[in-house]
């Protein structure tokens, strides 16, 4: 029992160190979580998209699958771009935080075209789900085109 | 147009030059996923058990909707473990591909107690959460002395 208490309490130590209202104990850490939060999403939507595209041939189960996976995931990054984490193993541009709002629209506008593809892919019609892989698609694109650098 | 039809593909990239049965173009994609899904997962769990261990305050909503996270997060990285995954940047063992039925019985039991942790969390008991999270930091740490390096 010794041991697997030290290990809830490591697994709980990063944020034993922080505030009570902070998520993160360190900035690396909220680098390390929204980068993982965008690739699970990223590797869920890539699934469904190579089907819109036609290179993998088309699963409505598997779809409507991974569309929800990828649903859940765009809720989660953008809590993890706090202050102070524009720094380090990140191609966070500082717009990200000079102009939070446009931010917040963009990452706004994701989620919701996030949620009408998992919508779409509930339904099963391919026609459907092409145009909300390309709209959400857009949405991505246009997010790292304002606030990713490269 | 076409600049989107450009990222959406690239998106769509890692299932684009894997056969359709495979989930992974690349081992390394693979690992990265998998080890992304553990890190959000490990990452939400911290924050109920840093509740129960009385280091954060006890917020109901907040351990009800990070368990919630942490138990759909469960689900996802046992996908990952594809052959071939177990070199390259992973510290998993070897005995997850030779003892592929001890593997799963540790994820699934992982994944029973996570539901039951967002099952105690959803009923805002302390007590119930406290247990519950003892229970799944216990089979987190079981998993990893058996098949984690280090």
């Amino acid at each position: 029992m010794k041991a697997i208490a030290s290990f809830v309490l490591a697994a709980a130590a990063v944020t034993l160190a922080a505030p009570a209202s902070a998520q993160f104990a360190k900035p690396e850490d909220a680098i390390k979580y929204r980068k993982s939060a965008l690739t699970v999403m990223a590797t869920h939507f890539g699934r469904v998209a190579a089907m819109a595209n036609g290179r993998v041939p088309f699963d409505a189960k598997v779809a409507a699958d991974n569309a929800a996976v990828a649903e859940s995931m765009s809720k989660l990054p953008w809590a993890a771009f706090v202050d102070g984490s524009d720094k380090g193993d990140t191609k966070a541009k500082s717009e990200i935080w000079s102009d939070a709002a446009k931010f917040k629209d963009a990452n706004e506008k994701m989620q919701g075209e996030m949620t009408k593809l998992a919508a779409a892919a509930k339904t099963g019609n391919l026609d459907s789900i092409k145009a909300a892989v390309g709209a959400t698609g857009g949405s991505c694109k246009a997010c790292h085109d304002a606030f990713r650098k490269e």
